[in-house]
């Protein structure tokens, strides 16, 4: 039995200013006409259905993520009181789920604001993991074949052919990289035998616990003194999360576990992690510009042009440029400074500019 | 006796978005809290009373006149039924100055969208123009004493001491040079004797219309066929002004004449020809940005920032930019284009936005 997490508690600041603290990229429609935790599931109901689908987030979004997705079940929404990091939020939806549906049942996680473009054959790829990891108590993750040498994702190196499962190759990891330097990302390019870490996995509930007891034992106390908010009202779980030390499910757990393995992918995937990232998600007019809403240009080309309802830009001379417009809001920078963004927002809140975060 | 006639028909494109078809330069507070119209009428208020100064402008600028300068008598705004460039604005405001306050009236022509910082030295030397014109029947210019190779203005050359007037320097002026290349321009400021054509000037009416007569004749007898408006209500007006050519003063007239002198001012004068302008005659801050409203930037620096009521500027990473937000279009250039904001407003007319001219 398959269960689907979505983990959708991120803030989005590199989405500044059309992200906001109280509206952050998941629940924004960047890459098309949904919001992107829309897409996230859309993509993958054809593998699970409504009862089975989870989405983890931050108190603070519960009517975003409702308003978002109202098939969702009422007891599907896991809220966080607070941030902490992946390793505690998935480890928890892992305990309520084995509690509700078994602990064989499989988990594929998934972050809710990533662009894939082929979702069949993420279905096909996940289909194929979700098989392997019904047989095996394996971590299984989903790596991404790379295209160019980038610098702003970790890396995967993977090692000897694990398994073959409904034609897929899976392969045993060898060692997770972090966001490497341009040299690096480079020769891991031409050495082969590096996929991107797109953060989705698949696992059986029992297996992703019995790792998180391992390598994380006090993450693992702290969520076994959490009840379930239907019997407690959710005291336990204000008074435990609180508590748990914040961390990432790679560095806490992938990184050090042993029966690791990896479905390389090939699904026109991206983390759109900053406003550059549209140039790779949308398509890009004959000047290679990636235009929304309205917008001129003389001289202008690729850039990146975010536009604003009743209101032109008009673009004269420009290269690799920025341009969002986001009603009270119009942010200019170079593509090269697109994941700096966050420096704008920590200029204003040094302001006082709260109004604008 | 002065009259003075300030020329405020001009299109001003190159300030759009701010600057519009039905809001050109002149009445913007660009560089104020006043409409530059009404700063350039401020200005020689000390020389001329109310019921001597004339405005020129078109047609479809009379409402934007009467609402700038309230105090300007009715009779006192000439209306153009078309513009055709300044020799036949100039003869106009000079025959209807002349049948008005006599033939030899002086009168002091001043573009209503410049900006001068020194406007009690203005007035000074423009009373020592005002002096020598009652005494001569001489063409008389003001020349801005040029402090950077200015290759945006005209030049003009000048020789000997033609007069001391009230402490003035008069020079006998040997050429006018047209907008020179970046190394001729280097060349005059290296060689000194140049100065920059600021486009005032001084001389008395029936001097002028002599000097059209002799160099531009088919003008001088269209405006003969002229009639006041308050003869024949502007019939004649419409129908002759239609005809004559269009020619500037500069040269259709004061490249030709044999009597043409000029004062050399330091005035902190600029003809704030493009939004890059702005920056000489506007403050900056410590990173070099002239900023106007809301505006936060981090790696920001030599930056024109235009800002809307209401809605925040937010530039990172960015050098030498210039961004205007004008309500209804945002324009973002680099200053080496703003000489160009022109070919927006062509690209807009081309695609049929009119509403944005």
């Amino acid at each position: 039995m398959l269960a689907v997490v979505i983990m959708a508690g991120g803030r989005g600041e590199r989405f500044w200013p059309e992200s906001r603290l109280n509206r952050p990229k998941q629940f924004l429609s960047l890459t098309g006409s949904q919001p992107m935790l829309e897409q996230t599931v859309e993509r993958v109901l054809p593998l699970a259905p409504w009862e089975r689908v989870y989405v983890v987030t931050a108190a603070a979004y519960e009517g975003l993520v409702r308003h978002t997705l109202p098939h969702l079940p009422t007891d599907n929404l896991l809220l966080e009181p607070v941030g902490k990091d992946t390793a505690p939020c998935i480890g928890w939806a892992a305990q309520h789920i084995a509690q509700t549906w078994g602990p064989d049942t499989v988990l594929a996680v998934l972050p809710a604001d990533h662009s894939i473009q082929d979702a069949p054959e993420l279905c096909r790829l996940l289909s194929a993991a979700v098989e392997r990891a019904h047989q095996s108590s394996e971590l299984i993750t989903l790596g991404i074949q790379p295209d160019r040498p980038e610098t702003g994702y970790g890396y995967i190196e993977y090692g000897e052919l694990n398994a073959v499962v409904q034609g897929r190759m899976c392969y045993k990891v060898k060692r997770f990289v972090e966001k490497p330097t341009s040299q690096r990302a480079q020769e891991f390019l031409a050495a082969g035998g590096f996929l991107w870490n797109s953060g989705m996995f698949v696992w059986r509930a029992d297996a992703i616990l019995q790792a998180i007891q391992q390598h994380l034992p006090e993450i693992a106390a702290g969520l076994r003194r959490i009840q379930p908010v239907s019997q407690d009202g959710g005291e336990s779980l204000a008074l435990e999360y609180r508590r748990l030390p914040a961390i990432s499910i790679d560095y806490g757990v992938m990184e050090k576990a042993s029966n690791v393995c990896v479905f390389p992918c090939d699904i026109s995937w991206d983390d759109v992690g900053s406003w550059f990232a549209l140039e790779r998600v949308l398509p890009a007019d004959e000047h290679g510009n990636v235009v929304v809403g309205d917008h001129i240009g003389v001289r202008t080309g690729s850039s990146v042009i975010i536009g604003h309802a009743g209101r032109l830009i008009a673009t004269l001379g420009v290269q690799d440029l920025i341009v969002v417009d986001a009603g009270d809001v119009v942010v200019v920078c170079p593509k090269s400074e697109a994941h700096n963004i966050r420096d704008l927002v920590a200029e204003l809140r040094n302001k006082g500019r709260q109004e604008l975060l």
